[in-house]
């Protein structure tokens, strides 16, 4: 079913069959059952799990009232370090992590109808423990990304992008590279993580309940330590839109 | 070379072997010929194309002072429909197509350091040519993207994003789509386009001089018209961040 990729390239390969997650579940294991019986577990696949099976394993879920679509927002507030904008019910505002972000991160979607689900606490955690249990119980060395779906301005749509990672750059940092000119790289730094979260939700889908994906096929040069809450996070200081 | 994706799965295939691009050459020929000696070229791919030989082709390049590495500035004003931050050399401006980013997307690497490349005057219609021609000659229905760099508030690291598409939906829209538990989904509106821009990044690389890759598995519900400029680029009204 899994077939290699061509040479110098990818496969993006949906994971089905991760059942409804609960708080406390064996989650790393639950993916290693997935992966098992869909595309496999090979050495250096990038793991992308959807940050809403996280959140639910790691009991991020507060009850709200049913009835009243609003009744997260005073939820959003007090996961906020500070809101960046407002307008009528939208906020956009900066986590704790320091995502900017609409409410917080939390959403009501492929939960309960009293549940709000709140981002990890600390996501990259949450892809070292995935990580590190994969590693353990099948000795194969992945990557793991935690992805969540954001907006962004001066575009519409949102895309994927990694909230969490472990055993992968997060950014590739070619400074010093020359092009094929012979000039040196005006753009330096490509946020790997972001752009493998956004490919793996091509196959995950948002109504289909896939949560996570496997993309093999990943060169040498991606694997490595780094967190995305401190290379990805920019700093206020050098940032123009905060 | 290159496999079937597995069911539900995509491949991107980068596509090497593309010449250096000149004005007045014929981009969609070169890209065919450079498709059949790779990873073929089939209905319903994606061939995502970079910005920078899209631009080289429609001569979009102006002569600077090689000793200035600023010499490009004042065109980057006089290709600005407005300046929307702008700290020391870094410009972030809106262009006339109503993207926004750093230098109105003109750059100076992969061409000879006496030249500045601009983006395409229409970058949708520089798609469309390119899908048109592909179909004209091969009666291959192909989707298009053209693609280039971005940086992004708030996150370090740039991603690369749509500028131009044909044959695709820039957007997938799920308004009214439930998820796995009924409720309506809050992430309505998925920019498909961008994820693939990103996603054909991954085997492409900065300085590898590989301008093309084919993504191949989409599903049919990606396909179709639409306009980047006219779907992704959000209205003024609308933005929070400008």
């Amino acid at each position: 079913m899994a077939l290699p990729p061509a040479p110098g390239g990818l496969s993006i390969l949906p994971v089905p069959g991760l059942p409804e997650i609960a708080p406390g579940d064996d989650l790393a294991g639950l993916i290693i059952e997935a992966c098992l019986a869909g595309p496999g577990l090979e050495a250096d696949d990038v793991v992308v799990v959807s940050q809403k099976v996280v959140s639910k394993a790691e009991g991020r879920l507060v009850t709200v009232d049913p009835d009243d679509p609003l009744a997260h927002k005073p939820l959003v507030l007090a996961e906020s370090a500070r809101v960046i904008r407002r307008r009528g019910e939208l906020i956009i505002s900066e986590t704790k992590h320091g995502f900017v972000c609409a409410n917080a991160g939390i959403d009501r979607s492929n939960v309960a109808p009293d549940i709000a689900c709140l981002l990890p606490e600390d996501s990259d955690r949450s892809a070292r423990r995935i990580r590190d249990a994969i590693f353990g119980r099948t000795d194969t060395r992945v990557a793991v990304i935690v992805a969540d779906t954001f907006g962004r301005p001066w575009r519409r749509g949102l895309t994927d992008v990694a909230i969490g990672s472990a055993g992968i750059k997060p950014i590739l940092d070619l400074r010093g590279t020359r092009d094929a000119v012979g000039r040196e790289l005006a753009v330096t730094e490509v946020c790997l993580v972001d752009e493998l979260a956004g490919a793996a939700e091509l196959v995950r889908g948002k109504a289909t309940g896939v949560a996570v994906a496997v993309i093999r096929g990943g060169p040498d040069e991606w694997f490595g330590e780094g967190s995305v809450v401190e290379e990805i996070v920019r700093h206020p200081a050098e940032d123009l839109f905060r």
